[in-house]
């Protein structure tokens, strides 16, 4: 039975097809000029079935927004090593992140430069991710600087202002790394790491710069 | 003679006027609700004059973005202290960035949130700024390295990534400090530079943070 196997395929798993060729081609032709007869063509499914699945072009590329979002930041987390030293975890984090967006330039290219660019809706996709990262570094921070026994008061402003930063730095790496000459991910990690950690590090001990005058 | 000013009135004072109003109206209003009326009306000028001067609100908005763009880099590079060590010219620099968004935050807006969720041609103009402070940024850690005596190899490769990670993490600390609740510009320059520095300063005395296995 030659066509039945993909009869038979599950719908959940159809999807995922749809969305990985959604992905490839909206981050290689841009939003606007991707279509959905290349997006079914390249799912090897009918552009009638990608209408069914997923509605519109809009809501399959709210979708792909969605799943490459939650990978990432799935990735981000899973590759922090826990209960190892402060320093260990943030490196093994910014590791992760840019190994991920070295390994996926499709689904950052549309998180990071599709998303952006195409405007509301999709920027509040984005926003959320970002929302959560900046919420998963302030809580590395915030155990980083009770493992350093520093001042409670360190733990709310200060660490907040600490994770926006560090998160605009690293989108920023990201972003430089995946263009043209760019470093490799092990580069990019290494340079934000001793930018962040040695900032960091003066920071948990209590050594803050201060103005000469 | 009362109506006498007004009609005598340069051409680029109007034109900025009309911008100072379209400013003001994309920032409070969002680009796709602010009409061409509430423009002209704010600016004390007739709908068909901004159209004779600015062609289109797309072209209006864009007008916005570049003397808005050209201020923001002005406004930095005028607050950065010159004949100083490298660490009170990164501290002015910063103070001059987190200063001028927190008084222009019309201005801010329409760079940071209104440019970026109206996608293209608009986020382009943005990059275009982004770029900018990006090699001002080289040219300051370039020249401080230089005066660090550090190895010549950190000029290149290091110096454009950490460019790029500290106007990130500035980026990422005006939005927040543009917030509800956000720290005012002082502390957000004092928290960006106490992270930046402290980690710059180390890298320049070639005190790399290595992982420890």
């Amino acid at each position: 039975m030659g066509g039945g196997r993909s009869k038979r395929m599950p719908r959940a798993v159809r999807e995922q097809q749809m969305l990985d060729a959604a992905v490839r081609t909206f981050a290689r032709r841009g939003y606007r000029a991707a279509s959905m007869d290349d997006i079914a063509e390249l799912a090897g499914v009918s552009k009638p079935l990608v209408y069914l699945y997923l509605n519109s072009k809009e809501e399959l590329f709210t979708a792909c927004i969605r799943r490459e979002a939650k990978a990432l930041v799935a990735a981000v987390r899973a590759a922090v090593e826990r209960d190892v030293p402060a320093d260990r975890q943030l490196w093994s984090g910014l590791r992760g992140l840019f190994t991920y967006t070295a390994e996926h330039p499709d689904g950052w290219a549309v998180l990071h430069s599709q998303a952006r660019s195409q405007g509301e809706p999709f920027v509040r996709e984005v926003a959320a991710m970002r929302a959560e990262l900046v919420s998963f570094v302030e809580q590395l921070i915030g155990e980083a600087s009770k493992e350093a026994d520093c001042d409670p008061e360190f733990a709310d402003r200060e660490v907040a202002g600490l994770a926006y930063a560090l998160v605009g730095a690293a989108e920023s790496m990201a972003d430089w790394a995946g263009s043209p000459g760019g470093p490799t991910a092990k580069e990019a990690a290494a340079t934000l790491m001793n930018f962040a950690w040695a900032g960091l590090g003066n920071l948990l001990r209590d050594q803050k710069w201060q103005p000469s005058a």
